[in-house]
């Protein structure tokens, strides 16, 4: 009779286990970390971020529902945000020194453990759909500069002037990081997606103009799998955004990955392990990802980030402050 | 009575494990691993490999045993294999599709995390001194191509002709690789370096030509802080030599060190779980490291690896086959 009772209980603590945190489909993005304050914000500019965050989260989540894979909710989310002057990433890149848009990316998923990135773009709209296409279709996971964009021609890709990436607002913004002769304005611009779809397949991908007033073809954290970008289907999916040099340093997203398949502890507990290395090496930033049962992480130890999340039980969120 | 026994036997206890193992210095080096087998190896050649890993290894010991820095080490080791004509890195290397040489390299330091990586580059003697230069005086860890060069040249690096890199045997092999149209040729031409000093500061670095036959600018796992290249005083050190692309996509040298991390266990277990993790992708290569109480692994999963060390205790051992 004891025995019945252990068994019904073993049964039972399994179908929980199996229940609780678990979401059919989720994904979450972010649109940068940094100095992002209520007060330096107009309402304008505010319900601008909000609404387009809110189209990239529909874009990933209306593919999610209709039973499509994360990998074309991750391109679709990011190339709305590519797209917008909003974020810096693709349109609304900041400038290097020399006044150009030089874009890195890359892509994740967590099935295969294939990965494609791409860092020195120049002359391509959507950068994520370079990377993609490099993960899906060359050899390489890792292509760069003008290589990077002679590969691009020969699937296909439009090649498009660098000054159609640029604003009026980021050729200020680094004519003024030159006079001061500082790369670092505490703005993290970045873009990245984590979804997980019906089929249990998570992907990652993140985006990024880089480093306002950047010189020498600095390459950050963006297109290195491992620190911008990781998936893996038995632990988790992670986008970054931050301070590059930290978060290479640190190795970032599978630093979480890791503590999920070594120490067995939740997303959110790892995340904040691997943000307080980075905040103890002097940098700064944030993380999104989602784990394989559905669980949603936004994190971040900067004033602000643009983020927001779908699960597929309905719950939505979009933030910007801390 | 009893509880001083206890007390007794936990000294003896932290004792051994203090001392069990524990090497006061060491270096270890990798010349690239791949499908190296006696048959096809003259005894000329042997030798010629043997007594040019001797002299890199000689280099690091008398640094490390003179009680110099684990980082000069590893840069006057890696420079002689690098200016070796044996080794696909530095002089020496293997070309591209379009019969260039473009190398990459990393090094990172175990006591503050703090690493640097160039990749493309053309025109510089030796990459992995470029490496050591992007981490001591740039504000970036991973700068490239031509704006890697430029920065060189405002540190006072001298340019040289990208022909001065090339050598018959290189010419011959991407010019049978082209007519192959291959990229694979088997042997996975990378050096590597790791030592730890007397200060207990653990240093990695790594340099490469590349892949034979290579295109479209591709980026390998040398310049990736977590995949060629992991150094933490905490846990270890780690260079690696395989086929760059599965190297990336597992994270390979932090995977190593993030285990020995949070599973507490030793680093040849580790490096063990970790080659098979990319053997089950369908990668092969090699990893060489030093824990922080100077073990040494060398592990590949290949027919062979130029692999050698020497320790502190006088300990010698220098291999090419399994």
């Amino acid at each position: 009779m004891k025995k019945k009772y252990t068994l019904l209980a073993l049964i039972l603590l399994i179908i929980s286990c199996e229940t609780v945190n678990k979401n059919e489909f989720a994904i979450v993005i972010h649109g940068g970390a940094g100095t992002i304050l209520k007060e330096n914000m107009s309402n304008e500019l505010e319900t601008a971020y909000k609404n387009k965050m809110k189209e990239a989260l529909d874009a990933g989540y209306y593919i999610l529902k209709t039973s499509g894979t994360s990998i074309d909710a991750v391109e679709a989310a990011i190339k709305i945000l590519e797209d917008s002057e909003l974020f810096n990433a693709g349109r609304g890149s900041v400038l290097s020194n020399n006044e150009e848009v030089e874009m890195d990316a890359s892509i994740m998923t967590g099935h295969n453990l294939n990965a494609g990135a791409i860092s020195g773009i120049k002359h391509i709209k959507n950068p994520i759909s370079l990377a993609r296409k490099v993960m899906e279709e060359s050899e390489h996971v890792f292509l760069s500069g003008k290589g990077a964009e002679d590969f691009a021609v020969s699937k296909g890709f439009e090649t498009i002037e660098n000054n159609s990436f640029i604003t009026e607002r980021r050729l200020n913004s680094v004519r003024n990081a030159k006079k001061r002769d500082s790369i670092q304005d505490n703005k993290f611009g970045t873009v990245g997606c984590v979804a997980l779809d019906k089929f249990g397949n998570i992907t990652s991908g993140t985006s990024t103009g880089g480093m306002t007033n950047k010189k020498w073809n600095r390459i950050g954290d963006v297109p290195i799998i491992g620190a911008g970008t990781y998936a893996n289907n038995n632990t988790c999916g992670i986008s970054s955004t931050g301070w590059g040099e930290y978060f290479i340093r640190n190795v970032v997203a599978y630093d979480i990955s890791s503590q999920i398949d070594y120490l067995k502890i939740d997303i959110n507990q790892a995340a904040k392990n691997t943000l307080k290395k980075v905040k103890d090496l002097g940098g700064s930033g944030g993380v999104i990802g989602i784990d394989k049962n559905g669980n949603v992480m936004m994190d971040f130890n900067t004033k602000g980030m643009y983020r927001g999340y779908i699960k597929s039980d309905g719950e939505i969120k979009i933030e910007i402050y801390q």
